[in-house]
């Protein structure tokens, strides 16, 4: 007996026989297909092979319960769908993630593996006939993609940027009365307090959350019983909503349901379009509070030095003792390449024809990654850098009060081109705002000297009292 | 008397003397920036400029109420302000749109302008103190740019998309019963309607007014009663509040509202590119129809010949008789135009810094232009290609009976591998699916020849008793 | 006689009568496409219309040189299209840039009025025949596109680009032994000279003009010649090699020559895509010096403070005395636009189909305002902002020697490891590093006193006397 | 003794200990970016590993050689770093590319991997004094990215698309004669050659050799020598220039230099932004020719059915006997996928600041993924889809024939409206051109009947004679 017999067997699809590894699950479409797609080297994200696993499941469970698949094999099809949810079968999913665009041959991937598990246990279940009896590549993988990213939003991302937003409000509250100079235009301005700052971030945040939110009833649709071109072809009435509803037993997500139309739900791709316009708000969010961060915490004495990050690992292989804003930096280049993903699925979204998008495998990949890097990512940044901030408040109360700005109270006691020259004449002669005011000679009726105090205390200009 | 003093007049501000065209309604910052920014001949769009007015307008009101201003002020500067909003100065906004990124330029415009007109009236106004009175650039400038999205928006791109919805439901209404081949992979699959197809576009559509909707109520917060840095400095407390239900009462958009946070509000415009996804998703989903529609409308003789489109101009200044698709032509490039101002406005929002972000003006300028685009497009591709075009519904059904997919319905009966051989079989011998299941002695006990010619009917494999 | 007649006049093409303003030059297909695409209120770039005179021309004299078309036609018809070129017509191109993908209303434009010029010079040309003899708008359109931007490239953005660059190598000689911390992640690092930075800020420039070269081999290939579909039908054998020496001859441009395959020269429009790539490379160089400016030139007292930009105008409507870095701002926005443009150009650049892509007049657009932009831009940055910089000599020297990362020169005397532990003394307890590595004990045979201090030498660190 | 003691052993580094495990060549700094960066569970790609260990290897030796590092240490350190390059350490590379902009985690990865591999073998290293000698993070990084970048384009994907344009090239002659239909705007034109088309194509991947060809002069400039902010601190005088010939000998790419500039080298990586702005235009010819032969292939019977692709693969798990063109969809999901990190990376290129890019791992890690995505796709579709192409010539010629654009050659003869007329009763009345010119008496003394079927020719239209 030669080696390639022992290595090898012998499977038949309709176009003929595929020599395909003997230990494998998977049967002769899988096999061309990774013949056929040797690109990336990369194959689905867990998250799409999970939901495959959960969507095979539950149409088993339906069309068991519709009465149109016997007990025996609808339950061997569930059981071993829910090993492949439960990521036992990952290195059976050998294909590709740049393949037929209609994830068809990652629709019969799962279609096989299954069959070949159920044999194991003793059922014998056909790939198309049993397992995807009343789907098509053409609902299903789409039907996949949008419950792997509703439940990748609804279960990874949004708690993590609500445990990062927790985070930055701590700060703002820690830090709400630590006055600094307010930066616009990156000159000096009117004060502000820390807390105000990162009371602004926590904001952008859970605007980011809410964001998420509002594209979640377009999200959950699911193209599930529209078959192959949306009307349902050889899939019983209701059936769409009967594994939706199904699959929000199973999940707990709400946000799960029928398509509205059936044909916009697989010849476009617009849910994922506007999902990712979303999470690259967020990577933008994300971005400029990563970025005020590193500013604040630069130097430590050529720079704003306003803030210390937490020391995490040596900064330099050639300049001893130098420590850097590691996390920052891991957070903005998630964000750029959450906005490159971005990109990849406009691109893809776009162009569509007829009764499918061809770009569903490419757009998964990107939705899904770019989901899973914010989520792990501001996790990290919650945890490894913001609670572990401290702020140096003497220096930053001196910034504060360093800015000619603080002259702006002034305007309404002294009209605002007097100001100007107030805020010029201390600039250029190297005075505080106090004293120039005084030489000036503007103290008098309209303002005394106690009132320039008040107007010039910095704290009370940045209004904490008012609230934020 | 010189040529010069007769054209041209000296104003001041705080860093001296500029000479400033005589007739000029601005002043002096108005014409420094104006030498400063000679760098894309255009200037704001006019929804800017209406902002700005409307805005201006309603500081003053709510100054005068407040007791801030005195009345006569007040209600000079809402009714210069009013003539800025309805357009009857838009001449005397010279600044380019790429300026300070603050939009200070712009904002000081439309102070010394109020000024002018003011004065004018016989009334007296200091651009800073009075008009600018509780306010300051960065506050303004956010707020009227939101503002103007938002009414874009609402008054003007949802109306034409609804439009367009509209137009294409008569469609899906007019075609609900003509059959066609479906086609995806571009390659022949089991029937559809036109209706169906136009359905989906219909939801589609449907779905981009939803998008739009579900951001208003981030884009609608506005920075008003934040000045210079978020504080409040020199506003009273309370003045965000008031103004934004002036603008409310004054616009009837109920979509507007004080910033929850002005912190988050003037530091970043993640509002702007959160709607710009939106937009940028609109923009695709309009791809996809007009795509589908003059891939339809190919031919006359050589393409698929399904639709007929109005004929608009003619096509070829070499071809005699040539009309092209014209509109869905206009359409995808107004959709490339929003795609491209999309990676503009992230771009800009991805890049503030502390209390401001600098990328405004450029920002305003995208997101507004892509919203006047979208809602022109959108009405002229309803009136001028949606209604007028016909279906060639012969040909369509023929297509539909040639498509060799509609063995699918026969998968139930004789399995998908026997189906997919006689699929091959037909297309090879140039047969019709039924000739070949007889031919392949196919009907017996599971398949009748009535439930073969029931199954093969196209119109009931599209299905449409069943809605859509 | 009513206001109608007098104000319009009756045309007609081949679909049939338009009415046209009477004093309009233009002809019925201008007018239909007027009324087509009310879209954005924009029409081409001068840049444009000027090419489009200039390849008219230029096809009138080649048409009568081979003798096709009578000299007193020619000659009519390239009279009437340098006054195009020369911009004395270009209210009679009303067209929107938004109209149909090929171009053919605005080619048939300039035909039309050609005629009409020709007719009030009392020659009779017919706008297709005559006017557009051996031509097709699809590789007239494409030609005129490619032409325009090679002049800009060539005429208008290189030299400003040059001249930026030697104001940046103006500055580079000027500063080249001013000493100054490096920064790298933003935190302190050993020192480099201001000239090397304004160096590195030259080198981008200077390569930026070499990308922008190395594109125009095929940005400068034409279309001209392949007539509808690029098999030259209808115009003669050598015409697209005879107008290119033509417009070679009258641009002065050597980088223009015949297309080397016409079918790719108008099926693609990717020499536009690769140029764009370049643009957007320059935009993001520009970025990066801008940005870099900007923080330098923070402050006046809460930031870095290393550079004092020219005070071009006033920074605030609210903060008296304010001054921002308006043109780095001005700078950074015109490079989001071009990034966004670019996305346009590419998205329409991938969506051709056959014999022609069809959004050529928005990819004009974008291009040719791109490098618009960016000439204008680079020359008024240069002139009002980096001729100006003035630098804070003794605050960048002394922090240089403030940076702990001076430590460095040490490595190979007291190893990485010591290094970092005086370097982290040393900032905790507020010491030189001098200071630190003598009360370490340091000081012996491998390290001298002198040698200390020579190592410690900030400008010796940039190694300045080694060039750059 | 514990199960942590033998698992685990204590490293140490500048920050203190850090337990790292048992078998790992890598030691604490690794060991605290594996723990820091969580983030995408993938490394550096392959391409950049080798590129570490080669330049590395080179290091060690330019060191040797000019004195610095003695031989026996130097030797070990190239032969620890071949191996690497050689791939066969890959498993000791496991930072996340998500980590510190600067890769230095990665670089003291590399350091830490080569001195454990060297104690093996029996000499001591240290990553830092040794391994690391005359180097930092902030030159090597870069220079090992332009390295992998520039060896890849080279020995990868030039290959490819030349290998591609080869199998085009060979289409291009097998159809040279074989007529068509043009199609412009989608619709029937004038006919062209298949082989025309083929040509285009052909054309269309020379150009983007030449594109990335263009690019190499800067891309392969290499930052060694520059060390820490480029000065070259630390470094002997020529060691960038002595490290770049060694890299040229040892891998045979001329296209190696030192950076020109080496605060440009560090600062700024424009040099990766242009080169992916080449990709991205090789993306987009490749989604070009992939559209169009997706086209041509689609039906087989309802759509144009001109060509017929290579069956690789069941194409429905609904539609039995379903073939899709699956090679073209994984062209344009990978084009996609190109643009998109193209836009990942030009976010990174524009966010550096004054000595460095922090964004570097991720602009790698996009630009290699690019580039090793466009080879594999390029060969992919060479060989299993254009090799496999066949054309039904009967059909194309038919289809030619039937264009009403074929009237165009009349123009000279009878004017173009007189053709226009033509070409319209044609389609109205279903009859051929040539039956029309003879129905309306156009047969005369300027057009016989001889020369009508002469130009009627549509071989001879589509002037194959010409060339191309």
């Amino acid at each position: 007996m030669s080696d390639d017999q022992t290595q090898y067997r012998i499977e038949r699809d309709t176009m003929g026989e595929v020599r395909v590894p003997a230990a494998a699950l998977w049967r002769a479409q899988t096999q061309r297909a990774v013949e056929n797609f040797p690109i990336s080297g990369r194959g689905l994200e867990r998250a799409q092979i999970r939901a495959l696993g959960l969507l095979k499941a539950a149409c088993a469970t339906v069309n068991r319960d519709i009465g149109l698949l016997d007990a025996t094999k609808a339950d061997a099809i569930a059981a071993a769908a829910g090993e492949i949810a439960a990521g036992r079968h990952d290195d059976q999913f050998p294909i590709d993630v740049f393949q037929t665009g209609s994830g068809t041959s990652s629709n019969m991937n799962a279609n096989e593996v299954i069959a070949s598990l159920a044999a194991r246990a003793g059922v014998t279940v056909h790939p198309n006939d049993d397992v995807n009896m009343s789907q098509s590549s053409n609902d299903t993988f789409p039907t996949a993609t949008h419950l792997a990213a509703t439940e990748a939003v609804v279960k990874e991302l949004i708690p993590s940027l609500d445990h990062l937003r927790l985070r930055l409000l701590d700060k703002a509250t820690e830090w709400r009365t630590v006055v600094k100079s307010g930066r616009t235009h990156l000159m000096d301005a009117v004060p502000v307090t820390l807390g105000q700052e990162f009371g602004g971030y926590t904001r952008q945040i859970e605007a980011g959350i809410e964001r998420l939110t509002a594209t979640l009833p377009r999200l959950g649709e699911l193209a599930i019983g529209g078959t192959a071109v949306g009307t349902g072809l050889n899939a019983p009435d209701g059936f769409g909503d009967r594994v939706a509803a199904e699959l929000r037993r199973v999940t707990g997500l709400d946000q799960l349901s029928e398509a509205r139309n059936h044909f916009e739900a697989q010849a476009a791709r617009d849910g994922l379009v506007e999902l990712s316009g979303a999470l690259r708000t967020v990577a933008i969010s994300l971005t400029k509070i990563a970025n005020d961060i590193r500013w604040m915490g630069s130097g430590p004495l050529t720079g704003l030095a306003e803030l210390h990050l937490p020391d995490l690992q040596p900064g330099s292989s050639i300049m001893p003792g130098k420590v850097n804003p590691v996390l920052p930096e891991a957070v903005t280049q998630v964000a750029a390449q959450v906005i490159g993903n971005d990109a990849a699925i406009a691109w893809g979204g776009g162009n569509g024809a007829f009764e499918l998008n061809v770009y569903i495998p490419m757009m998964a990949r990107n939705v899904l990654e770019s989901i899973r890097l914010l989520a792990n990512v501001s996790r990290l940044f919650a945890d490894r850098c913001i609670t572990g901030l401290t702020a140096d408040v003497d220096h930053l109360r001196h910034l504060a009060e360093s800015s000619p700005s603080i002259v702006t109270p002034l305007n309404s006691a002294i009209g605002y081109e007097e100001a100007a020259a107030v805020a010029k004449e201390a600039l250029k002669e190297h005075k505080t705002i106090r004293q120039t005011v005084i030489d000036r000679g503007l103290i008098g009726d309209k303002l005394s000297e106690a009132e320039l105090d008040r107007r010039l205390d910095v704290l009370s200009m940045a209004k904490v009292s008012d609230g934020q």
